[in-house]
């Protein structure tokens, strides 16, 4: 493994960039999350409005320098296609997070279709999930990957196909999460091996990391969209790092809050990216 | 009163039982504390998927090992109906939390009306809105408590026919939860001495109680039922006074953190189930 | 800058009014921080309900004491005229959040139509939401306040201009958050200092000090809403002073903790009111 140098330098720039321009994400997301999600982005720099209803959305995408739509609850779908449509006309990246696709059909087809229709800067989910976007089907358990679609050193080469394939097809960034979490448009490729297993025992980090993906995205040239990814990525592994080092001896609702101590200090914490481009 | 003995080996036991089968909760609960009660499953080692619309609820209850349905904020009131049917077709236990049900009549009649036509394993709510089962109508302030309905040693008796009497309604198990909880099946009755006054400071104690009960009735038998309750019950009152002894010079906020931190870790606090066969 | 002398043995007065009484407040707010909302709201010793249902509305209008009604997602928007029409036929003080008010359209349209149509106690928003209902148009970033409407020492006379303005229109007490807060019934003004800039860098700290003004609005006399909004603005100030002392070396998860904590012992706190009289 040959891990980037100076990558705490680049994510360090890369927050330079989200501070100086503090970027308004339009967020439709599930109400399961949607407070960690905000409070996520915010900790990174950035500015978040929740407001979903479909008669509101395109004033908020044309304010807006970035759009995130988090299929998890699916309350608000009719607003999904208003604001890829939106995002599209003003020109701000979407940051998709297929939550659940392949566990249940309406947000298969759902999902499926939005991306038929409209450019997508990212597409940012677990592994069952990138897999159904590939296969057009998949079988995930819940909102959890399978077990049987676990990223590891060496499924990495078959996963990796997956995540190019997805990126190939809908033409943007692809990153699949997991213990090791692999970010491919295609032509540049990234694995990154931070992180730690108490992040899939609280509900939230999967789209806490796709808002702050959001972040990293709008402030990102088209062209440097994969490593948008991968920054924000590392800079959620990191942070799961961090917090798992306090909060191990304590329990799972400690180590939530000092995810977002974490997240909100991620340079004056003592952790890396451990990213390589592949 | 006689506590059971080796309850704590017996919680050990059903909670082995939880991270052994990792069941999977379907839950339609209020977008109040629909993130505590998610932290919560996850906490005691089950998997929760929060998707409640109403053309979704069919896979996710296939798929699921039980349901729960929280009537706190009924937003998502026209999938409660579908969520029951389907867990009786496909035989999956469901815990119902008739929050406020006696405060407003649609959510009392919504929710009697549903255990008319359908199955439930575990009802369990206040003293207000259990008596309100009993009665067809009742008193409450809100979402908390009448006073004039408060469990206390002399009014167990009283109390406890009412929970015989909904439970001997519905034919299923219900948990009265307050100073003392009380649960029974119509013939196995407990009590159950744990908890702190804390818990009513914060929101969301009797949700992810029910959430909490919800994963030890999936791993649950039939005739296990009102053993389930009482330990889930059991398991939330000694997080509350673990929590409570680490926050109670600190403040609400702490608690709140504590508590999660508690059921992550119950069986390495000091705290022991306080659980009385009546 | 005079500042009310005995002002904390004042809010402790407000505090036994809350405690005494324990009001019930009826909440028809955003699903982004409708949990921090109840949770502050108990934390000063009042009782939230969030039950948004139309059809619920009038029922749990009439048994609370006071009415919150937060525009910030609009997803329960059918229901806030039946609030205020309930509450208005009952007698129950209104408070109001123009959460992004002048960002989309569908919102500024709204709350001015609701507001021409029924009495509100108090309207608690940014300077660019307050300015918006001063001018009927606005220009605000999201959900936060546009820069150039900062309050600040020098641009204290505009902006109470403002805030009187609005007060007279709608015969209601308005809060001015920022920097500096104004309250003002359009004849008693108060300025108020406390507060960390922090405080915006977590969600939900605005739509909490509308919850906390409506527990003390819940207990106020109409001639004493401007003092109840005031008194309600510095709480909240402290809290995030005495939040900041603490977490300012950990981060903001911590933070949002510690002002849970800070709010439900604000007393034992060693932070004052700094409200002048203007």
């Amino acid at each position: 493994m040959n891990e980037i140098k100076d990558s705490k330098k680049c994510l360090q720039s890369w927050l330079e960039r989200i501070q100086e321009k503090r970027p308004l994400l339009e967020c439709l997301t599930n109400v399961v999350t949607i407070n960690d999600v905000a409070n996520v982005i915010l900790a990174c720099g950035a500015s978040p409005v929740m407001a979903d209803a479909a008669d509101e959305v395109p004033d908020f995408v044309n304010i807006a320098s970035g759009v995130i739509i988090n299929v998890g609850t699916m309350q608000n779908r009719g607003s999904y296609e208003i604001a890829m449509r939106y995002a599209q006309e003003y020109g701000k990246p979407v940051v998709l997070d297929p939550v659940g696709v392949g566990a249940a059909k309406a947000r298969t087809t759902l999902t499926t279709a939005l991306l038929r229709r409209y450019p997508c800067a990212v597409i940012r989910g677990n592994a069952s999930e990138i897999r159904t976007l590939a296969e057009g089907a998949g079988e995930t358990k819940g909102v959890d990957a399978a077990v049987g679609d676990a990223v590891t050193e060496e499924t990495i080469p078959a996963r990796l196909a997956v995540v190019k394939a997805v990126a190939n097809r809908w033409h943007c960034t692809v990153a699949m999460s997991g213990a090791i979490d692999l970010i491919s448009d295609g032509k540049v490729s990234y694995a990154c091996r931070n992180g730690v297993p108490w992040m899939s025992n609280v509900t939230g980090t999967g789209c806490s990391l796709t808002g702050l993906t959001g972040a990293f995205a709008a402030v990102a040239e088209k062209s440097e969209m994969a490593e948008a990814a991968a920054y924000a990525t590392a800079m959620m592994g990191m942070a799961g790092e961090a917090a798992y080092a306090k909060a191990k001896s304590l329990g799972l609702g400690s180590f939530r809050v000092y995810l977002i101590d974490a997240l909100s200090t991620i340079l004056e914490q003592d952790v890396q990216p451990r990213l390589e481009l592949l």
